[in-house]
């Protein structure tokens, strides 16, 4: 095997593919250099005058190691593994470290196993991280649970890259039992563990880290940035679509260099389709002043390093052929991109076959509930004082109001006030759990919305003013598999979206995705949700258990800054 | 076990130890950082302030990650790697990628194991490279042959780290069918291969580069240097005892310093015990010049990246304790050395039991050969002119001039000549093999020299002017198991120095093999050797069949410059 590599970087024989005049980018000396990269097989051979079997000139290009998402979870876009491929591919990107935490909250092992199965027919390099917090926290019911003893078992499977981020750090510091075991496990399987630490400083830090935890990604303030690298931890600089964290490339030294990487860690598909993936990351941190040479280094060879990814991130012989071909660094519109010494999109667009679909059963039809009746969504509150919750447009921290709400048959009664019901039902393991409380100011009126995505352990989340149309839209949920819905109690009609793949994800392209998410969102605004949340993805963290203030589970209403579930009526 | 660091690291319980008011190397910031490095079991847990049940107080030291030798020959020091690691640990070497290619080639695989087991119980990290070109070259007869079969088959065991240094670039670029064998096997293994190509560039560095080797440490000239790191290429900065590229250190620039590592490759007892090791290559990078930060960060950080030797090299929670506590960073005396969270030196003396010795019956009595006989050594030459080795003292390039011998009952006669006999004899098979040349200008007169130190495949060397003497070195270092001898013909003496391990290496401590070694040498300028020449160790180069010009090996007289055997006759 290696015969045909030296041959040809001797230029004894002809390489497969040929990069003609490119200007490329030297990590390992962050110089732009010139020459043919000569390509064959899934690696480069070399740099140098090569002539290919087939030759891609790249005069007034720039030639760059493909880009590393060192932290992203899929399922954040709601589009399968082939078609986010196919989005971020032509981009530009051509390895992530994916932590499938959402799906494998509804369908257990199955769901790392489907990310893995389905990232086999795309070009992108899927190293999955097995996820090390299911579930988040235990004040919900999720579809599954890996414990210690899960993780263990896991971990040692060839399929799985290392241990996903750890957010869970009080167990940590704390020396939780169970997280130990997890931790110990990637220990001894000789992974790496991926951290999740935000404003965890000091002898904490110290602790934490203490668990063999070498990431970060949810840094922000220059003393947290600082005291996490001097510890040893990679920081990442985050481009998601509502978290950002692209500032930290303000801290980047000459001494500290190699320890930033980015990631994405949560985009949508209309970011990812409309603004991109790492390119628009790159171009963002360009603008705003990062050296462009810095900016790539800390997209390649650094993330490469950071995760152990030997022979990835840099343009030199026995390198996998893993290139970007760009306009220039300031745009970094992906001309070519060339995985594993193919070329694999052009002017932005897939040259893959982007319809294939590892669809198996087990990540299929993931909403069990018995039948629900209008009956289920009865409110009994004491008196007329109640809780409820609110949240600030663009957040998902949410507060408190004591409201006033009058009641009739023993059921509070919302329709035609500013507050909803909002209610959590189980919808993995059948047990009839329904969460109930009320929301102040979303604007919805007349009937209900539902979701399938709820944060982390993704019950269905819905919100109406008559539990009529709750009951409906449940029903709908359970029916389609999964997705949104909305009930509109005047005309009768149920309007929904499915979201087929564990009811986070769909099966479907891109582009028709959103064109009916779309027009569904239009139609839950139309119906009253103010033009300042985001009408389905709003309501998906209001089951966040760990995020203040008041949030409700399928168990219930929970007060995060208390810890502990808390009654509704005030 | 993850327990017992993160309680400490938190302070809920106290330290093992703890250097006080240290101020110490952030190597991942390249600053100078203040704190208690706090220890438990192996591991440092934190920086802060912390207690220990043993305190080091360190006001006014400086502490760094102890140093890693990315390049080393335990054997060249002629000590057991026990003795070499009671002199270099003391001096802040923690860990070494040691390649045992001398005793490789007289032990075979026995010589790799026994390396490996003698380094466990010493407080040093020594992981084995497993030597990739034994025998060196096809000329000479081995105490053993790795083919690629071989190193199929042991590149795989848990105590090989890597493949050793891959001499053989010709191979490579040819790609002969046992060193692809040889390479791809690594390659599955997933282990790192060391390089050795000096003054190989452009495409035939492409070619060699594609064997997946990955590091270089016989670079010396700026654009060698420069083209290498830019083609992935971890360069070493060389400090051994002929063979000095500290100057490499000149081209370090901000965008390649994390490519140059730190290595001794071969280093003398002598040297190892009167200028140091590593800290003797960082006073001297310093002095020269270079930033101390960065000097230190070569021989640590980079170094462990290199060889992907993960929680090494730095100061940080989770990271090996292995540091070295010196006085200030320019002269770099090790006052503590803690190796895997023990105090294991202190004040340039090492705390650790040196006496143990490991000695298997593999490495014993390594010197096979029958009785020799006066008229073993009998040359016979067809005329009187005949070719003669000479040597320029400090090197290892030899010369070849036409003598005139005369000859006696078909004998030549060299004695009360400035001309030599010079014999390579066979010791490993008893093939009975013995290469006969000439050798002019050395000096000695009256007896015979021999040593069982040749390169690389170390049969015995014999230098003398009678044939008497020179059976009589043959027989005396076949009776002490290897070694250097002297034969003194007028009072009939014989003066030895046993190297009782492969006949390369002493069980004995550093410095009574010194005091022996050094007396032993002087007897051989007292008997005329030159003071020019190492007397014995100039010796042992005179059979490496791949450094110009003329050599003699057990097969025969060998012209480098044609690579073929040749005529002793003119």
């Amino acid at each position: 095997m290696l015969e045909k590599y030296i041959s040809a970087a001797k230029r004894d024989k002809q390489s497969d593919l040929v990069l003609k005049n490119a200007t490329y980018l030297d990590v390992f000396t962050a110089t732009l250099k010139k020459g043919d990269i000569a390509v064959v097989g899934e690696k480069i051979v070399g740099v140098g005058e090569y002539r290919g079997a087939t030759e891609i000139d790249c005069t007034g290009l720039t030639v760059l190691p493909g880009y590393i998402d060192g932290h992203v979870h899929i399922e954040s876009s709601q589009l399968s593994p082939e078609e986010f491929a196919s989005l971020i591919v032509p981009r530009g990107t051509t390895t992530i470290i994916a932590d499938p935490h959402e799906i494998t909250n509804v369908c257990g092992m199955a769901g790392c196993e489907y990310i893995a199965k389905a990232s086999q027919s795309v070009p992108l390099d899927v190293k999955i991280q097995l996820p090390s917090c299911v579930p988040a926290t235990p004040f919900e019911t999720s579809g599954a649970i890996l414990n210690g003893k899960d993780i263990a078992e896991n971990i040692v499977k060839d399929y799985i890259f290392g241990l996903g981020e750890f957010m869970n750090y009080p167990g940590v510091i704390n020396c939780d039992p169970d997280v130990i075991q997890k931790l110990e496990a990637a220990h001894s399987a000789g992974k790496v563990i991926d951290g999740h630490a935000p404003a965890v400083y000091g002898y904490d830090l110290n602790a934490y880290l203490c668990g063999g935890i070498s990431t970060d990604h949810e840094c922000v303030l220059k003393e947290e940035i600082e005291e996490k690298i001097s510890k040893g931890v990679y920081v990442h600089i985050r481009h998601g679509s509502s978290t950002q964290n692209l500032g930290n490339a303000k801290y980047i030294t000459d001494g500290n260099m190699r320890r930033f990487i980015l990631c994405t860690d949560d985009r949508h598909a209309a970011d990812l389709k409309e603004k991109g993936h790492l390119d628009d990351a790159l171009r963002k941190l360009v603008a705003n002043g990062l050296d462009p040479v810095r900016a790539v280094i800390c997209a390649t060879l650094n993330c490469a390093e950071c995760y152990g990814l030997k022979w990835h991130g840099a343009i030199a012989p026995f390198y996998l052929a893993d290139l970007v071909v760009v306009d220039n660094l300031k745009n970094f519109n992906a001309k070519y991109v060339v995985k594993s010494g193919k070329l694999v999109a052009k002017d932005g667009k897939p040259l893959f076959d982007t319809s294939v679909r590892y669809l198996p059963a087990s990540v299929l039809n993931t909403v069990h509930l018995k039948e629900m009746q209008a009956s289920d969504f009865i409110l009994r509150l004491k008196g007329k004082k109640a809780k409820a919750m609110t949240i600030e447009p663009g957040g998902v921290v949410t507060g408190c109001e004591i409201v006033e709400v009058d009641s009739r048959n023993g059921d509070a009664q919302v329709k035609g006030t500013d507050i909803l019901k909002l209610c959590v039902v189980e919808r993995h393991k059948m047990t009839g759990n329904i969460g109930k409380a009320l929301f102040k100011g979303y604007g919805f009126k007349g009937g209900a919305l539902g979701i399938t995505i709820a944060h982390d352990s993704h019950n269905i989340i819905l919100m109406g003013d008559d539990n009529e149309s709750m009951a409906k839209a449940a029903n709908k949920l359970k029916e389609i598999g999964g997705g949104m819905v909305i009930v509109d109690s005047n005309s009768g009609e149920i309007h929904s979206l499915t979201l087929d793949i564990a009811g986070l994800m769909s099966s479907r392209d891109a582009e028709s995705l959103q064109r009916d998410s779309r027009a569904l969102i239009e139609r839950a605004h139309s119906m009253g949700v103010k033009r300042e949340y985001e009408a389905f993805m709003s309501l998906a963290f209001l089951s966040l258990a760990v995020i203040p203030k008041l949030k409700v589970t399928d168990a219930g209403l929970f007060d995060v800054e208390t810890f502990s579930f808390t009654d509704i009526n005030a």
